[in-house]
């Protein structure tokens, strides 16, 4: 068995439910503290030696016989995963990047530039309303005075459960960074291939709408008399679905809350969470304002409100040409976009030269139990990043 | 200040929110503890002797010196509210029921009958999927057996909250029922009446619509690719609020729950409660039909599946004529009918003769903090509900 398959299978049980067979590793819970154990564990064996920073992302350092000096390579993802989402989101990178060291001990490299295995925290956004809050935070796209009052939906603060004032200097020496992932569409299928290379991340945000009405009663109160918050949103998710459709986009409400949510109330206030997605910026622009004012027609005829609220917005992200191309030449990798956001795209809009790898998912289903990719094209992802290491850290003389 | 006003002063903070000015009074919860203390205490102010059954259903009777006999008169209502709920509806009834005592005997009245002040729990169903759960099982319509197994959203049940396995006696000597209660409507204020009497009340159902589709990626999945239940959901909200306005019967989905619920993943699962009323059981029939087969078309569309469950159906009350007219008649009370379950209409239907006052409510607004009356308004009803224990209880001689 191969240390990728050994490393597998321990953190298979850890967060996932019997009852779907998918996953629930949110951040900042006792799940999340067997994920970080399992890591340290990890890195301990391997003798690399870790850093942390003050929200809790983690860089493992391969301090090899070669004294390597120069800006770092940094390579890894996040173990965090959606509610009831899949094995393979962030897991898979992190795995494979200790695999990718062990491989490159195995071929006995040792690399001139320092390499380093990163885990980024709160990838998701599954806890608070801002995704990759880790890696913006470590690489300064937002600052801790910024995000420190974000809620999650208990009404719990980020500065609750974490102190990160004081900062983070996780990747002062860190100048590319590389992440593999599971492919989250069937763009590899398509193509017959088990492995590519990321070319470019789609803009895309996510907008909060708080629908509110006049609570009532549901039994007494007649139909003409009604203001009814849960028809607005109703009409919204229709409206947001044909939107896309019509304009080649993605638009989703997955998410809802309902105040009082009772059975025979009225509703007084339903807020629903919009993400979309879109191939440009004004694309994207197009979509939400397309959305936004349908819902504010019908909620003119409903005799509610709607309150648009951009929740976070993350513009177009090019990866590096020049990496993707030394990533992808070599092996004879495709290219290929990708609709969700990453940790690589907020550090490459950082300043840090960043690339990705993409391995094959049959099934083309993410953020499901559903998600997949089999152990001959994750251990050809493991061989594809270790090439990429190597090139990129280069060999020790 | 009458006893009227001293109660209500004393009960208005009792599970009130800072944020709405709404009720949360849950059964089953400190909130409930303090309802049932201040009843308590109401109780031993007066000394009226209390009965309460394993489910916490509570009798206070009036041990007059008159020594009643032959089949007792009740009269109450509940202290739960739903989720955000008013002060009025079920408070009134109890508070009105304790004052009306004062009444009669500052009137020097003894009854012949006894005369008790009854507090049924959990009336409105906000905790458990069943409604008027205290009356259904002290008037047997359910038995224990039937509903111990019942579970509230956070998967507790109602044997674990509650031992009722002993069944209740409460109601064996109970010959005749009478409940005050707000009017949930604006009949009484288009007639220019404070006080009503209850003529029917509307058959009912509630009804759990689980739509389930394919979870996936919310950025990634192509739209032509999506199975997603949060459309097939949205379709049937709309259609509900259409076949119940066409049809002049009354429709409503006040509440949701979304799995995963996350904001970039498209739904495993969106269940939603439908609240149906009609003015007879066969336009009920019809409208559930109406809307589930509007909501198994858009399943098919839409690539999701639905199924229906019926969690509660009351069949129309017709509250006993005779009361009611006995009621109305010397004061010149208007009779009306009600879109709204009441334990009033649980115990009529098990067999016990009941009979409703309804008092105005300016808003006609109900299950929210717009929910009102006036105190001259509530004065009259305890006059209304005072005249009406003494004619059907009788002077003792």
């Amino acid at each position: 068995m191969s240390t990728f398959e050994r490393m597998w299978a321990d953190l298979a049980p850890v967060g996932r439910s019997a009852r779907s067979g998918g996953y629930f590793r949110q951040p900042f819970t006792t799940v999340d503290d067997e994920l970080q154990a399992w890591f340290a564990e990890e890195c301990s064996r391997r003798e690399l030696r870790v850093e942390r920073d003050g929200f809790g992302n983690v860089a493992a350092w391969w301090d090899s016989g070669g004294q390597p000096t120069g800006p770092g390579l940094l390579t890894g993802s996040h173990l965090d995963s959606v509610m009831d989402g899949g094995a393979f989101d962030g897991p898979l990178g992190v795995v494979s990047a200790l695999a990718a060291v062990d491989v490159l001990r195995d071929r006995g490299f040792a690399p001139s530039r320092p390499v380093g295995v990163g885990v980024f925290r709160e990838e998701e956004g599954s806890r608070f309303p801002l995704a990759c809050l880790g890696s913006r935070l470590a690489s300064g796209a937002v600052s801790w005075h910024e995000v420190r009052h974000l809620r999650d939906r208990d009404g719990v603060a980020v500065a609750d459960v974490m102190d990160g004032d004081s900062g983070s200097a996780l990747l002062a020496d860190v100048g590319t960074f590389v992440e593999l992932h599971v492919e989250q569409g069937r763009d590899l299928v398509l193509r017959d291939a088990p492995v590519g290379v990321g070319g470019s991340i789609w803009p895309h945000g996510r907008y909060r709408f708080d629908f509110t009405g006049e609570p009532n009663h549901a039994g007494t109160t007649r139909m003409e008399d009604r203001h009814d918050p849960m028809l607005t949103y109703a009409m919204t998710v229709l409206a947001a679905n044909k939107q896309a459709r019509l304009s080649g986009q993605r638009a989703t409400f997955g998410r809802v809350a309902v105040r009082p949510n009772g059975t025979n109330a009225v509703p007084a206030e339903v807020t629903g969470w919009l993400d979309a997605r879109a191939s440009s910026s004004e694309e994207l622009l197009a979509l939400v304002a397309d959305i936004e004012r349908l819902a504010v027609d019908r909620a003119g005829r409903d005799g509610t409100d709607v309150v648009v609220t951009p929740e976070s917005v993350t513009n177009e992200v090019v990866l590096d040409r020049g990496l993707a191309a030394s990533l992808a030449e070599p092996r004879g990798l495709p290219v290929i976009p990708t609709a969700a956001g990453h940790d690589a795209g907020i550090l490459s809009g950082a300043g840090v030269p960043s690339a990705m790898l993409f391995v094959r998912n049959p099934t083309g289903v993410s953020h499901s139990p559903e998600e997949t990719a089999s152990v001959a094209d994750c251990l050809d992802g493991v061989e594809a990043l270790a090439d990429a290491v190597a090139a990129l850290a280069g060999e020790a003389r």
